[in-house]
């Protein structure tokens, strides 16, 4: 692998000064610079957009897997890669993670416990893991309108949202950091601008400099993805225990909010309003809102289509309803949707999750869950959303989708013995 | 009301002697004598059962809906009429609706705690309430192979289950009661049979003195059951701590028997064993194992085929599987199922019910859930089954489940205004 | 009715010259002016765009449900009711319905045979029938971009795309017709703009002079289309004998375009291509591509879930398809489909349907369906779909599909009797 | 294989008078001596039956798969085996299949063109193909009811019904042949029962003389089947063109009898009647009426559940009802079913069609398709269903339907990459 061969390379930057005085150090997130916001082009031959850095990433977020100790040993591989490969690139990790981590690392690593410093500082976010995994590393953001990418490296079998093997994690990782960085780019031209420190050499013209072919940019996925308030029936706004969760605004979901009967014995009553019409009352299981990602987790089993994610919408699937006639919606994506929990619920609670996570705080009668699509606001500058890094070895306008429906979810596995 | 006219009465019988003393009383049904046991026989116009009493039903248990107080009244009207018109009758309530109720009434009345004096001493059960009452009544001969006959009253909404409106409960409850006391009944002819006690006028020729006309037999609907079985992983029996569960023998469900993740946020994975073959491992919020009474029950909600109660199966219906391609599946009754959680559900508890109820143990890893048919033998005297009176109105060869399906269930409802 | 007393009338304009001679004549609408092109304005309350009229529109297509009588006579009375009231409206009829009607009007009426002359010359269509008259209008402008609006009628029950009650049809012609004459309108202050005939009072004035209150202008739902082209195996488009169909271009579909076996007692095999890979080998009785506005249609017969027509997308839903796990898919309105049938039906001819009619030429085994979703263009001149006049009493911002939802199609009808 | 080292044999019997002169020639199958009734046994082990000779079984009919030429040869193959190691059997093909046969051969063959000679001829059936061959085979005896055992190849991949592979057929004839001629087998001793020509030695004792192990018998899946009759609206019988259809009785399926709209674009709307009363109004593109043994086959595809094929019943799947509440049932067996074509259909025909085969003759308004399941009279001479030789090798109580489930269905393929 040519990438190897940059080695020995020269410690330059800010970590030459910690070297030996801070190694094996957790360091303060809020300490490091504020992050690069990239934008995202639309393209010709494809509906992915393709991703510009105005100056290369520098603060990488590193999420994995939990309760996997040979996650953990391809994280360490994959960190000491990064370190000894790109230059001005700071690793960042969960504190857990990091606590657990730092001990197999020479240098100083980052962390941070407040979601406002994760959203303030990363430039980009890497999970190794599975479809969980990057639910999690989603939900870090989860009250941010700028997600950073997330390349995702999947560990064993690969996930339905998981893009790329960890065999590929060199080519994989160079192709999102240099992505942007091509011909009439104007910071190869001028190093000075203000995201970079004066007098550094930016880490494109290293990396770059190796004699390495012309680089493509990368493929990006922009995941729609709810916004989810939970209203007391006061219509107050209630918060969770959860660090997640803002006193102000909504919380984003990338899979799905459920609300569901949990482990009572007996049906949930639901109120649904669209749009805020009174559209049904559920008598059910539950009832799923779900993003176009989200239509092959949860609602495909319950009996939801599968839906194309870049397919502007919301899907409503009720989760075992006691009807014959309640039969999945799908509605444009800036419609409100509205789950009251009926007074006819007698005191009960039931049980809100997002993404797979249960709230900590059920809903009780008189309660609702506010549901909505974010708006994802186009242009140079996208709002919203969350950029998921595609598998770059595919034809230039293959999002992958159709392979995914046949190697993944076996999508209409033909009978016959073979 | 013809039957209004027998008052005045003799207050005749054992309750003669306690009317001063023992008002307002409550007395153990052990001091009852035993149950009567009826036949059902086969009919060529019908494929319902009809009812045999061989002497007139003495003990007759009510139950009723909780938390109702309009159920409550009509318990004591209907109570009232039963103790007013009817000889030697005494009426049985569970113990809290006894210590209940026992200040309305102007008789004493007998209760039981215990599952086995139930179905030693109960002639019939009268249900008042919905299709919950009537689960729930049926549990209480959950360990029980004959089963009284269960006489249904709706409060409110017709149920599925339930039979009967409670504006008709004179007309049915005498119905029921003089079932098989027709013309040729060797009964009427020779009052001195062993379950008379001696002497004594049976209620029949009481009632039947009356001017009325020749008597229908009750119809009947034999509904099969499910043996449901919890095991650990070393094969031995767990209770649960439901005084219905026995530590020798199975449960028996009149709906079905459901594996659920509960308030687990992740999916349960359990495998499936049919007939001692393997034959799938399913990743799914559940699993249910459901009578063809229960196919209008939870599986119907989960996607389930509707099955006549008459065909005699079981059916498989997973709950919100995550797979494409897990179809339910109808299997001859007598075959042996069993549910086991997997290795990979990592420490997780599942939870069980039977008829909605949840069992107060979960299932771990290891753990089986073992699920039979009940075996209905036939002949004079069947053995199994739930034997619900059905509605006397419809004609001869009526079962009434076509009548739900409409009625109820709005299958294939008509589009269009109406 | 206001509009009554506008009688009796001057008859002006050019039918002044015709009344001796001509009543009852059946006129070619190639001698109509050339047709007014309406623009749409979006609204910030609703996601309905607003009708605007540049000039009155003149030339109303009428077209009927067949082989029914009550709905001849209702015509007639429409018919009647604009010529008395709308100054230079001349009515346009198909060849068949002019000619049969012809003798019960005292004025000429128009027909045209060739679909470029309804294209070039019919300002706004008005329906009276069920959904299936709505499609065969829709399918009269199958090879234009330019659909004029529909004004549709249901006579008897409701359909799900109709939108008015006959009763209502003249509060509801007049609306539509005065669409954009509201206050502010460049055409109400100069009357002579190039569509207006020199020196003519406009229709609008003459019935906005009769004291009636402020116009709304209607709303439109622009229903997306379809554009279906079937090719042979040499990738030549074949034609079938439709009139509507032309050698340069795609029909439209409004609904769907089905492919299935037919007569055929056999299962087709169908191997379909997404977006130009091969997603999968259907085997089944048929494929159903379907616009939103098709989903309440043959889609949700074959399982399809339920999609607001304002959501930008195409159904795949497979008819019978001999496989667990063929779920419906929903794509991206621009993703183009290619059916073909496989080598391996041997001979057999499946056939084609637009919109629930048969093409009259069957495909063959290599031969293609190829589908696409239309292109819409914004802006004040939409280019692309069925504008739909919606029902002008709802709400601002209802799009009356909840209400069709549970008034017409029984969604989530609750169990129990009612 | 030790059946080889039998050769060469002496030619025994009535074929040894006609080998010089009638080779090659096609005889009546009238000519045959008539057929053997086999019993079947219940067993404890297993709830398949036990096939019990009471004397080796001599006509054999052999049918193939239609246009398939690697079929021809190896029906040639496995016709030469029969002619060389069993004594006294007669192979029989249907007509067409004779005439291009018999040149193969350098003995005489027997055929048959009415379905009479082949019910009062036949012992048992093998056919070579897939499952449309073996309702092909099972509709030769659609109005029998003493249908001869089937024992099934399949050619090329395994279907659902077949169950041998083709390489096996020489043990799997034997099997099937000795089946019934164990130890304790009265026949054995005493060879000159009624079936047996006088002096014969039986086929048993020639094949059993040669030192094989003891006899299996072999294990039989008895089918239930539909009774189909069609009434045209004055309650006459209707007969198609088809020789398989009498004119007293009904036809026998095996799978499913399917009314559906075939080539009309539009809606089938059939009033459907269940057990003399009346259901529903199907409006819809069919209706399949289907065995448990069909509910694998085009009730799938229609969205019903699997069903075993011993659960005895009739499976009712609506093929896309035009409603959300169209739920497949399952009724009792012996529940009578009528299909009757509403007024409402206008003149359309639909079409009628019986395990894959259309009927010639369509229905019209009025006309209805009357269904019931077939009684099987149990006891040692069962009467009625299809007897399909299961295949040998699995455990004693393996019915092999859950390696069905698996192998050919797919059923709940699992996800993600394997
Ligand atoms: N998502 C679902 O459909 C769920 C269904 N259930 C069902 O509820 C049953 C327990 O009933 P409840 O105690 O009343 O609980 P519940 O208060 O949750 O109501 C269950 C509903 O099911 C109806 N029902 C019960 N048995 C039926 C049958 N055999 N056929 C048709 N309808 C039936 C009842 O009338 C009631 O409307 C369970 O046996 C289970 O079948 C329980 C939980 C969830
Ligand atoms: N019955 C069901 O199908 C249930 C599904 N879930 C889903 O699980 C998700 C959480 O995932 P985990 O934390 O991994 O929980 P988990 O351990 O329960 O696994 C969920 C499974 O869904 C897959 N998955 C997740 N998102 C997906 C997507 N967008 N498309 C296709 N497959 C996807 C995962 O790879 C995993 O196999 C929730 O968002 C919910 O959608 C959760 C509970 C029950
Ligand atoms: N959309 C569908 O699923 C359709 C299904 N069919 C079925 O095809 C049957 C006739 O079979 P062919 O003549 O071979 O026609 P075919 O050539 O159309 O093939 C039907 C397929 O169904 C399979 N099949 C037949 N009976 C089966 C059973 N009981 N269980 C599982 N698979 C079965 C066959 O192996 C074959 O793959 C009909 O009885 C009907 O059930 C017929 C038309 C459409
Ligand atoms: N099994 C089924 O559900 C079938 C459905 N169709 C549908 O019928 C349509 C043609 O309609 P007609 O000429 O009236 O044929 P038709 O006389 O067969 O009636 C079709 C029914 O579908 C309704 N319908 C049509 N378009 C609709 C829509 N977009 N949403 C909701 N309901 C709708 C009509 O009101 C009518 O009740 C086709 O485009 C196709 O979608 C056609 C054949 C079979």
């Amino acid at each position: 692998m040519i990438l190897r061969c940059l080695q020995p390379r020269l410690a330059l930057g800010r970590r030459a000064f910690s070297t030996t005085v801070s190694r094996r150090e957790i360091l303060d997130a809020e300490s490091l610079p504020n992050r690069i916001i990239p934008t995202y082009q639309e393209s010709q031959t494809s509906d992915l957009l393709s991703l510009q850095w105005p100056s290369p990433p520098r603060n990488i977020l590193l999420v994995k897997k939990k309760h996997a100790p040979n996650v953990t040993e391809s994280l360490i591989e994959f960190a000491r890669h990064i370190h000894s490969n790109y230059d001005d690139v700071a690793l960042i990790f969960e504190p857990k993670v990091a606590a657990q981590m730092h001990k197999h690392f020479s240098f100083p690593i980052y962390t941070s416990s407040t979601s406002h410093a994760l959203s303030s500082k990363v430039d980009m976010t890497t999970t190794l893991g599975g479809d969980g995994t990057i639910l999690h590393a989603s939900s870090l953001f989860a009250t941010t309108l700028h997600v950073p990418p997330i390349l995702s490296f999947s560990m064993g079998s690969l996930g339905f949202l998981g893009e790329w093997k960890f065999e590929e994690y060199k080519r994989a990782f160079r192709e999102v950091y240099m992505s942007g960085a091509g011909a009439g780019s104007p910071l190869l031209q001028d190093q000075k601008h203000p995201h970079v420190k004066e007098g550094a050499v930016t880490g494109w013209s290293s990396v770059r400099g190796k004699s390495m072919g012309p680089t493509r940019s990368s493929k990006v996925l922009l995941r729609n993805r709810l916004k989810v308030g939970v209203f007391d029936a006061a219509g107050q706004r209630v918060i969770g225990d959860d660090s997640s969760e803002s006193a102000e605004g909504d919380v984003h979901a990338m899979n799905e909010v459920i609300i569901h009967r949990g482990k009572e014995a007996h049906l949930a009553i639901i109120d649904i309003y669209v749009g805020g019409r009174f559209l049904t009352e559920a008598v059910a299981d539950g009832m799923i809102i779900s993003t176009p990602t989200g239509s092959t987790a949860y609602s495909l089993s319950s009996g939801g289509s599968i839906i194309h994610p870049l397919v502007s919408s919301l899907l409503m699937t009720p989760i075992c309803p006691r009807s014959l006639s309640f039969r999945p919606l799908i509605l444009p994506a800036n419609t409100p949707i509205t789950l009251r929990l009926s007074e006819k619920n007698r005191g009960r609670e039931l049980e809100v999750s997002i993404d797979g996570r249960r709230r900590s705080v059920g809903v009780g009668v008189g309660m609702e869950v506010r549901v909505n699509g974010e708006h994802i606001s186009r242009g140079q500058a996208w709002v919203g959303g969350v950029p998921c890094v595609m598998r770059g070895t595919r034809a230039e306008d293959d999002d992958g989708w159709v392979g995914g429906l046949n190697g993944l979810l076996k999508f209409n596995y033909p009978f016959g013995e073979q």
